[in-house]
């Protein structure tokens, strides 16, 4: 198995700019760099935080995935994000032992990365996204 | 701010056994170490996750605050525990900042820790730990 470790943990968020400066107070997280993804509707904004990362999404509309999440359940952790070399092969060896998978196949995410995201319903209610940078 | 990145992730499960065996085989996650903490009603595992840990925590009964979070969301992420040098020290700070806090003193944690929680409500909708090794 090839994950390496956490890459970040997505944090679904009403207002991007409020949360970058919460964090930075509560947290001593540092902004790294913000993107709209607008064929995902959200706007993302990563920040390091000690050695690590935070990931926040805030929906661009309420019809979105994360619009959904947060009228659903508010806000607060969307997803962990799992470091991996190959997303493709390990999305293949998850589909092989039966997993139930959101993306069959990688596709582009926020911050030049590879994605694929496992659903909760594989991981224990944990949303899973596998992600390898570039 | 002495954050020094994530410590580990929470995620609260049913069964820790299940749990344990399931998060090996999607993700490569193996078991470290496991406590029972019957003042906090909880199992927990610990889990190394290439260079990072997930804690899976299983309610020891309905009528704990593991238990009540399953009842009301059901398995998923729990809280996300952020590496501290003074968990004290940094309960002060944020008191200060008037940030809300679960717990106003350090305590006693798993695996020999010592903890503090931070409130959701003051960080947009997540449990945050607060966590030094001893």
């Amino acid at each position: 198995m090839a994950v390496k470790g956490i890459h970040h943990l997505g944090v679904a968020v009403e207002d991007v700019d409020g949360a970058v400066e919460l964090y930075g107070q509560l947290f001593g997280a540092e902004l790294v760099q913000r993107e709209v993804l607008g064929d995902q509707g959200v706007a993302a904004a990563s920040l390091r935080v000690g050695a690590d990362r935070i990931e926040l999404l805030a929906p661009l509309g309420p019809d979105t995935p994360v619009g959904r999440f947060l009228a659903n359940r508010g806000p607060g952790m969307h997803h962990v994000a799992f470091a991996v070399d190959d997303v493709g092969a390990e999305l293949a060896r998850l589909e092989a032992g039966g997993a139930e998978l959101v993306d069959r196949e990688p596709r582009p995410g926020a911050f030049g990365t590879t994605v694929a995201f496992v659903h909760p319903h594989a991981a224990a209610g944990v949303l899973a996204e596998l992600v390898s940078d570039g």
